[in-house]
């Protein structure tokens, strides 16, 4: 059997096809332009394929409730030409096999759950910090959705007294997305974090931000590993301050594993989370139809 | 069969005897004073019935996980005579019943996404604000358990600027239950909540801190109904403060139900949730044996 994922993201998709192990036998990158052209080329690559079932991890906000009029569709993103797209719909006429839709960050939970860095673990709570802020979570082996699927980059944390940067969340200011993601580093000290390695205050003051999410995650779901994953992550000395702050900020209320190293990890796929759990949610559509 | 709930609160215990669909047959409450003497009187009780179960939903923070040498203990309770007392090994000894153990607040959860204000939803939020704030969730139909149990109640929150109390949790000093508890309320306002019925401005501020601690559970949890008991939240003025509030931080960025009022609702069960959930715990214990 064959199974196509789907890593549909903001400015690229990936696309691949795999087998029922997970492993991936092709893979291409298609940029995010408008609708019709990017699916076009999704279309074109996966046709080759005798494909049974595709799994679909995507940008949001999504409508994932089945019950809904628009369910599968993106639905009030800031890019217009996908605003209102019925992205299920369409693959279904395109390549009729059934298709499992949920978010970028639910699919690279559950890809880091079953072969990353949460392997043979029930649950993990899985974040990406880069030009947003996005988190997903397993729960119980499952991904967690409700009333829709979460927006956790959305939370309110407390600003650092000294850190004057108003935030850049278009909806809530200085949420956590709006003073932590690149675009808020960028804005706030005025370069590319990237440029900004060698600036200890920088990480010092991203740690400290990450550090309180992470507090309110943890004391809500009470995951079984942390996996941060995204660009701004890529700056590694960022964990050193996110343990310091998370262990004074917790002070010993919750038991969690001792060494924290363990515990907040970088994703074990490394930046493949998102297409290898798109193909697992693939599978997991036919094991279900079963 | 017959099945035993325990709801055991830090300040009393209640037990009942049901039936497998719920019904309470028997109901007592006990002090919560010492173990010795409060767990002789639940056996005194229990002995007279012939249970095939017991759920417990017990004050915490306990030990829920199977694999641990504490499983099944209170931990670090500032009540020092049950700090570390092996809770579900002394009743496994007393009646030789299969025994679910989690939090009082997961307990209540439970019983209301089956027979409460959340009936026939596989999903729910369950927070009581009293002389303490927990919390507990169903997800996709199960409590909501990872590397602990959640302690929601902690999560940070905003100050007020204009609230200068400075809070009284013992680990986070002005932690969301440090400043929203009814032992904040009446610190900071000198006299209990029940006295303050009148005064708006006590039942604004505390609105304002549940409406930011709501935001970072639906935007984290995306619960299908939440659901709000305990003493303070007797004062149902609080409910307007907390919908207002909530709509401006939220901001439409996420879509919820339209109707706040039938989203955010007290408690189907009233006081019972705990319980009952505690009696649906037991009655799980014995279908997942089966």
């Amino acid at each position: 059997m064959l199974f196509g994922g789907i890593e549909a993201g903001g400015t690229k998709f990936v696309c691949a096809v795999g087998d029922r192990d997970g492993n991936i036998m092709e893979r291409i990158q298609i940029p995010t332009t408008k609708p019709t052209e990017t699916i076009g080329k999704v279309h074109d690559f996966f046709k080759e394929f005798k494909l049974n079932a595709i799994g679909l991890g995507s940008f949001g906000p999504i409508d994932i409730n089945p019950l809904s009029d628009t369910y599968g569709y993106i639905t009030s993103t800031p890019k217009q030409e996908w605003r209102n797209f019925p992205f299920v719909n369409t693959l279904k006429e395109l390549f009729q096999v059934p298709i499992r839709f949920t978010t970028d960050v639910n699919a690279a939970a559950l890809g880091e759950s079953i072969v990353g860095a949460a392997k043979g673990l029930d649950s993990c709570f899985y974040m990406t910090i880069g030009t947003g802020i996005g988190a997903g979570a397993v729960v119980q082996g499952k991904i967690l959705e409700g009333v829709t699927h979460p927006e956790m980059g959305h939370i309110l944390v407390r600003r650092h007294p000294e850190d004057h940067f108003k935030g850049n969340c278009l909806y809530h200011s200085d949420c956590f997305e709006g003073i932590a993601a690149g675009p808020a580093i960028e804005a706030r000290w005025g370069e590319k974090g990237n440029k900004l390695a060698e600036n200890e205050e920088v990480w010092k003051l991203e740690g400290y931000y990450i550090a309180q999410a992470l507090m309110n995650y943890i004391l809500i779901l009470s995951p079984k590993k942390i996996i941060l994953g995204g660009g701004v992550m890529n700056q590694k000395q960022i964990f050193t301050h996110v343990h310091f702050y998370l262990n004074q900020l917790l002070n010993d209320y919750v038991s969690l594993p001792e060494i924290l190293e363990n515990y907040i990890v970088s994703p074990g796929l490394n930046d493949r989370s998102g297409i290898v759990g798109s193909l697992i949610l693939a599978i997991q559509a036919i094991e279900e139809i079963k």
